[in-house]
C-alpha cells in the first residue's frame, strides 16, 4: 500500500537505527538529577512521511502547518539532505538515547508526531498506525528502561480504530493512546467516536490530545502575511483548536458516561486551567438563573471534570508561574512533566523541571510519578 | 434616524432615571472596605436597543449572543415587561448607585454593553455611538465620584470613529475607549483602522476590548445542541475571539508603531497571560532557527508587548489563583478590578478583591490607583 520506493538511502538509514542494538540503556548521568519521564515525545516512521509526502497533489495545502510536513516529506524523495529534526524524528534508538542521556531524561514517552494518521485515507490510515505501532513496540522492547509508547489509531474509522487501540494495549502492551486533536474537522464528543473512548476507558488507555491546526474555516484568522511572525501552529492555532476540543469534551457531559476516562492535554493543559473558575461560573449562573438552555445537566461542575478526568504536561511551556498556578488550580496529581522533543530543547526542558519551585514530594509526582502510573509504566 | 416609537412608557421610564437627581453620592458604606473601582461596568440605551431590535428581519441570526440581545430589544415592543437585566443596564443613575453601594464599589467605569454599534449599518452606528457618549457624560457630570465612562465608536468607519473619539475625549471628557472585539469579521490591526489606534495613543486614551463572539465561520464549532451547555458567548467564545485578537495586535507590529497605545483586556486577560512563555519561545525559535517566516520583525518580544501596552481586568474572573498567577506574570501595576455588572454579582466580586492575596501595596493598586492612572480619574 505504500511506497517504499520514494524513499532514498539516507532516509531508510536513519529508520533502521532503531535495529542498531549497540545504544547504552544507562540511566541519567547525574546523580544529583530528579528521574525524568518526558510524555510527549514525538518520532515519524518512513511509512508515515511516505503517506504525508502524497498529500493534496501539487499545489500548496490550505494548513500551513501539513503544508510544511508535507514539503518535507517530499523533499526526501529528490535525495535533499534529510532536515535535523526529520533526522531526530526517525530514529528511536541510540541518536535519541544520546540526546536524552545529554539532557539528562530517563524516558521518553513516545508518540507519532503530529497531525499522525487523521489526514490520510481510511486504508492508508489504518495501515500507517499499524505499522508505527508495531515499530514503536519494537524500540519500547528493545529499550524498555528508555522507551514508553502511545499508540496511533485512525479515528475516521471508528470500528477499525477500536481494534487497532485493542490490540496496541493488549497484544503490544503499549502505554496509552495518541490522537492529533479534530479529524476531518470533528471532535471526539460525538457519539461517531464514543466508542474510541469506551475502549480507551475499559482498557485504562490514558488518551493524549495532541495539538494541530484548527479546522480551515478558522485558519484565515490566524493568518498575519505582513506580520512579525504567523499564529498558525504553536504560536496561538494549537491551544486554539486543543483547548476548544478539551472544552467541548468538558461540557459535553462524555465523562458522565465514560467516568474512568483519562485525558492528557499537553502544554500546561491547552488553556483550560485558566478558565475553570469562569466556566464553573457561567454554568452555574446559566442553569440557576435560566436553567439549562439545553434540557441537560451535567452531573459535576466543568473544574470538576477537569481535576478528575484530565491530565496536563508541561511540554513546551517551561515556566515556573505557569507550574506554580497549574498546580494550585488542579494539583500536583495531575501534571506530567514533557519537553515536546525535538520541536523544544531537551536541556531547557530538564532544567526547568529540576528546579521547578514544588515541594520534593510534589516535584517527584511532576518528574515521574505521575507517568508511571497514569501510563502504567514499570521500572525495571 | 431611530424610531423611538418602538419603545413602551416603562422602558423610557427607566432610561430617564439618569434624570432622577436625588441618588446620594456617598461614598462606600463600609469603611474598612478599600476603595473599589470596577472598570468592565456594561449599560445600555433606548437608542442602543431600538437599533438591536431590528437587526436581522425575522429569522434567527447566527451568533446566539446577538440573537438573544435581539430578542430581548424586541420583546420590549410588545408591553413585555424589562429583564432584571436589561432593567439594569438602561438604569446608570441611582438604582446603579445603591447596588454599587450594597456592595460597597465606590466607582463604575460605564462601557456601552457588548456588542456595542458595531453589527449596526454605518449611519446609525455613528449616531446610536453619539447618543450613547452623549447620554453617558451626562450620568458623569452628574455623579462624578461615581461614575466614569468609557466612549464607543462605529470602526466600521475608521474616519468618522476617529472623530467621535476626539470628540468623547475632548469634549465630553470621557475616560477611555471601548471597542466589542471584531467588527465585521476583522481584528484593529488591519492598517485600515490604524487611525483609530493613532487617535487613542495621541489622545492617552486607553482601549477597552470586551467581548464578543467570534465571526460566524468560528461558531459551527462552538455549537453543541446536545450538551450540557453551550460553548459561546462567556463559556468559551467570548475568550477565543477576545484572545485570537489580542494575539494579532502583538504579533502584528502595531506596537512598534504606536508604543504608547494602552489595550485592556477583560477576564484576567482573556487567557494571553497564559500564554506568555510560549509566544516568546516559539517567536524566538522562528526566528533564530529558520529566520523570520515573514521577513519582518517585531522590536520586541510577545510578553514584552503585554507587559508595556496591555493591561488586563478581574471581570468575570474572582479567583485567587489567577489573580496570583496573573500577578507573577505582568505585575500588579497592570491589573484592574472589574466586575461586568450586571452580568456578575457585584458582592462576590468585591469580597473577592477585599480579600484578595496580595500586600496591601499592590492590593491598592489592583482595586483602583491603576483604575485612576490608566482612565485618569480624579477623586474629588
Amino acid at each position: 500500500m505504500i511506497d517504499r520506493r520514494t524513499f532514498n538511502a539516507a532516509l531508510l538509514g536513519a529508520a533502521a537505527s532503531v535495529g542498531v542494538a549497540q545504544a547504552q540503556q544507562q540511566t541519567t548521568t547525574n546523580q544529583q538529577s530528579l528521574r525524568l519521564i518526558a510524555t510527549e515525545e514525538a518520532f515519524t516512521t518512513p511509512e508515515q512521511l511516505a503517506a504525508m509526502s502524497k498529500l493534496g497533489g501539487t499545489g500548496p495545502i490550505k494548513d500551513p502547518d501539513l503544508n510544511s510536513i508535507r514539503n518535507k516529506a517530499r523533499a526526501l524523495d529528490v535525495e535533499s539532505p534529510l532536515t535535523r529534526t526529520t533526522r531526530a524524528l526517525l530514529d528511536i534508538g541510540e541518536q535519541r538515547i544520546a540526546d536524552m542521556d545529554r539532557a539528562g531524561v530517563a524516558m521518553h514517552v513516545l508518540s507519532l508526531t503530529s497531525p499522525g494518521v487523521q489526514m490520510l485515507d481510511v486504508p492508508t490510515a489504518h495501515e500507517v498506525a499499524r505499522v508505527s505501532n508495531d515499530r514503536l513496540a519494537e524500540a519500547v522492547r528493545k529499550y524498555p528502561t528508555r522507551f514508553a509508547g502511545l499508540a496511533s489509531f485512525a479515528p475516521q474509522d471508528p470500528a477499525g480504530a477500536v481494534k487497532e487501540i485493542e490490540r496496541s494495549i493488549r497484544d503490544l502492551k503499549l502505554h496509552g493512546l495518541v490522537v492529533n486533536s479534530h479529524t476531518n474537522e470533528e471532535y471526539l464528543d460525538l457519539p461517531k467516536y464514543w466508542p474510541i473512548l469506551e475502549a480507551a476507558e475499559a482498557l485504562d488507555a490514558a488518551l493524549y490530545i495532541h495539538p494541530r491546526n484548527p479546522p480551515a474555516a478558522i485558519l484565515p484568522f490566524l493568518d498575519m502575511p505582513d506580520a512579525g511572525t504567523q499564529l498558525s501552529s504553536a504560536m496561538w492555532g494549537f491551544q486554539l483548536d486543543t483547548g476548544l476540543h478539551a472544552a467541548r469534551l468538558i461540557v459535553s457531559g462524555i465523562f458522565d458516561r465514560f467516568p474512568k476516562l483519562k485525558i492528557v492535554l499537553g502544554h500546561m493543559g491547552e488553556g483550560v486551567p485558566f478558565w475553570l473558575f469562569r466556566m464553573d461560573q457561567r454554568y452555574k449562573m446559566r442553569n440557576a438563573g435560566e436553567g439549562s438552555r439545553t434540557g441537560r445537566k451535567l452531573q459535576r461542575l466543568p473544574s470538576e471534570y477537569f481535576k478528575s478526568n484530565f491530565l496536563i504536561t508541561t511540554s513546551g511551556v517551561f515556566w515556573d508561574d505557569s507550574l506554580k498556578f497549574c498546580r494550585d488550580a488542579i494539583g500536583a496529581d495531575n501534571i506530567m512533566f514533557a519537553i515536546d522533543y525535538p520541536y523544544e530543547e531537551s536541556s531547557q526542558a530538564a532544567r526547568f523541571m529540576n528546579a521547578a519551585p514544588l515541594p520534593p514530594a510534589e516535584l517527584r509526582k511532576v518528574a515521574y510519578e505521575n507517568a508511571e502510573r497514569v501510563f502504567h509504566i514499570r521500572r525495571s
